[in-house]
């Protein structure tokens, strides 16, 4: 019915959408002197059309001023601007943090044409914007520039490597569409949804009312599925951005594709995890209930105890069964099975791990990915979330960087 | 109305009671060579009168078997014994394990009185326990002996110091009573109950219908207010033996001093937390409801970025405010204010850090123990937890140490 194809690069593969990264020095507080391995700190995506949109925020209480300035615009608006900056999440600054952007938009628009533009941000909390050198970065800018490699590059923070994909869609009738997608994220990450910036653009023309769907849908199977550390942002956001050019649609082929690219860049958030080397799927099934088996997956994915196992590579299946145990969810010591890939490392049979299943595991866990699957034995309940190890590296990342 | 004096020593300081610890070389796994610097692995606790007992076990769904064997006795049972073993917890191990227990206890009826016995393990989850190791133990065991530090050194497992304490409560009338106790815990700590044993002795003439009131009430104001690392255990137990021998009483004298002994232990573990360097109280005031500070507090104090802050040292409220809004309490940005120890650090008013309130900050984190006061600012809500730094040392003990 549909094919999707890779694409190299990103945002440059959609039509009508342009965008650029560029650097101004934003160094939020002398103690911190930012990250001299990054390139750019402000970044735009710009659409030649009006453009639906739709998005989902971070859960925290404490949304950051980015996302109150995005909610003052009415229902169903349009735009064709997205301004980002890193190092300063604008959160926690007040009413003044959404007046800053207000000012920092009226000036851009001398430069560029703007409808309901919209800002995100992300780095430390607690400082207002820089507006005079956020500002110097719009005579740099090229707002004609496809420039995806820049603009991904520009809203790392502590990432290692920038994070884009970009897929085309080939439907039977000949028509095609296509979708990209930047992110950011390494961690404060959560299943509550991920500290991530995220931006999808797309030439499909989708229906307004498939947007929130398909993305709510997306965002569940993905960014709301991996864990580095348990915490949530002020500032998370998954932006995605129709201009229809295409005049292709799909409503299943664009669910798989929206699917896959969330997915996707989830995974790479996870693997660029602060100071993670293993990227772990937490498959619960078996569960009295669907939420019960997400509840056992989170907290195994958010466990110090098992993170630091699977760092040690330590094949100690006892940690694993105690948190599913603390988690709150029915269990039972009779009915549990539990698997490192197609390894049954307990079972009520198989209590105590021998020589030689111990050494089956340890191979296993010496995998930079694999699954860890415990089957409860109790109902049909399934769910699966991702997680990582915890090593010194992140730590040290953690101690030394101010968020 | 009644005096309290803290004494040397520990389970010693009580009438009637004796204790010994000796060691029987228990190593689970050939992968796992134990504790080295660890002199017991095996200790007792005998009265020589029976005694009422009452007890606090962990609410994680995987009881231990010494749990579950427990908990077959009648109601208000009364006991002259428990027996101890670090190196395995004696859980995930079924039904066996139950009768594992049996089987040691009928041996050890014939060197020792024996009346509804409790056993208490800690170490390795999955792997029964070696009966006839633990059994070459009673003819080493002196159970005439009071030797309070070779017994709570034989619980220790990734603890860094034994933990004992005593007190002598002086009533009015010229009685008095003495209540002594020792515990084990330094990791797989959390508020829903630290992973730890603790054993406290007392001969006060408590009726046995105040025993399970005062010993819930001391440990929801101790045990459950701290966290190392968010796990909990499968095999955590607080257990209060009391034999009466003192014929003395007084309810509110036994509250303060079992409120004592219980929160200073509670203190020792987190001093103790697995590479911990400082202990921090987590209060948090003006919540909506008591409910809704306990929940902030216990997420400060378990997350994984404040943690790593305070062992960076790194005056960053923004973590702080933002675990409080992902915790899902009311709160606002404008109500909001925060404080180490008597500085103000975040206030509606005093957003951003200045140079001198940042400077203070950082003296404050230098220190081995401080307050973070967060004032929600809308409720009469009070609840203070306690917690700890994580360091890159806590990695290495759970990477390396199978629990």
């Amino acid at each position: 019915m549909f094919n999707i194809f890779s694409l190299k690069g990103g945002l440059e593969n959609v039509d009508g959408f342009f965008c650029d990264g560029v650097n101004v020095g934003m160094k939020t507080n002398p103690a911190n002197s930012g990250d001299s391995d990054i390139d750019g700190d402000i970044a735009f995506i710009r659409s030649d059309t009006l453009c639906d949109v739709t998005a989902k925020f971070t859960t925290n209480k404490f949304q950051a001023s980015p996302i109150k300035h995005y909610q003052k615009y009415p229902k169903d608006f349009k735009t064709n601007f997205i301004l980002m900056n890193a190092k300063n999440a604008n959160a926690m600054t007040g009413e003044r943090g959404v007046k800053d952007i207000e000012g920092i938009f009226k000036k851009l628009s001398s430069y560029t044409s703007l409808t309901n533009p919209i800002m995100s941000s992300t780095g430390v909390i607690g400082y207002r914007l820089n507006q005079e050198k956020i500002t110097s970065a719009f005579d740099k800018f090229n707002f004609n520039a496809k420039n995806s490699d820049k603009t991904a590059r520009a809203i790392m923070t502590t990432d290692s490597f920038k994070k884009e994909l970009s897929f085309r869609v080939d439907l039977d009738n000949g028509d095609s569409f296509n979708i990209a997608g930047i992110c950011k994220g390494a961690g404060m990450i959560n299943p509550a949804m991920a500290t991530m910036l995220c931006f999808i653009t797309t030439d499909a023309l989708i229906p307004k009312s498939d947007m929130k769907e398909l993305l709510d849908n997306a965002v569940n199977g993905s960014f709301n599925r991996v864990s580095v550390d348990g915490d949530t942002s002020t500032n998370d956001t998954v932006l995605l951005l129709a201009n229809g050019k295409s005049n292709a649609y799909n409503k299943e082929a664009f669910r798989e594709v929206l699917n896959k690219i969330t997915f996707e860049l989830a995974m790479m958030i996870l693997q660029d995890g602060e100071g993670a080397n293993k990227l772990v799927a937490f498959e619960v099934k078996g569960a009295k209930s669907k939420k019960e088996a997400e509840i056992a997956s989170k907290a195994l994915s958010n466990s110090l105890l098992v993170k630091t196992a699977l760092f040690g590579e330590d094949p100690n299946w006892g940690r694993i069964a105690s948190t599913i145990g603390a988690s709150g969810v029915e269990c039972s010591e009779e009915s549990l099975t539990i698997y490192y890939d197609d390894l049954i490392i307990y079972s009520n049979k198989l209590r105590e791990l021998n020589k030689e299943r111990e050494d089956k595991a340890y191979k296993i866990m010496k995998n930079s990915s694999f699954k860890v699957i415990c089957d409860l034995g109790l109902g049909d309940g399934e769910f699966t979330s991702y997680g990582c190890d915890l090593s010194y590296e992140y730590v040290k990342i953690n101690a030394e960087y101010r968020t």
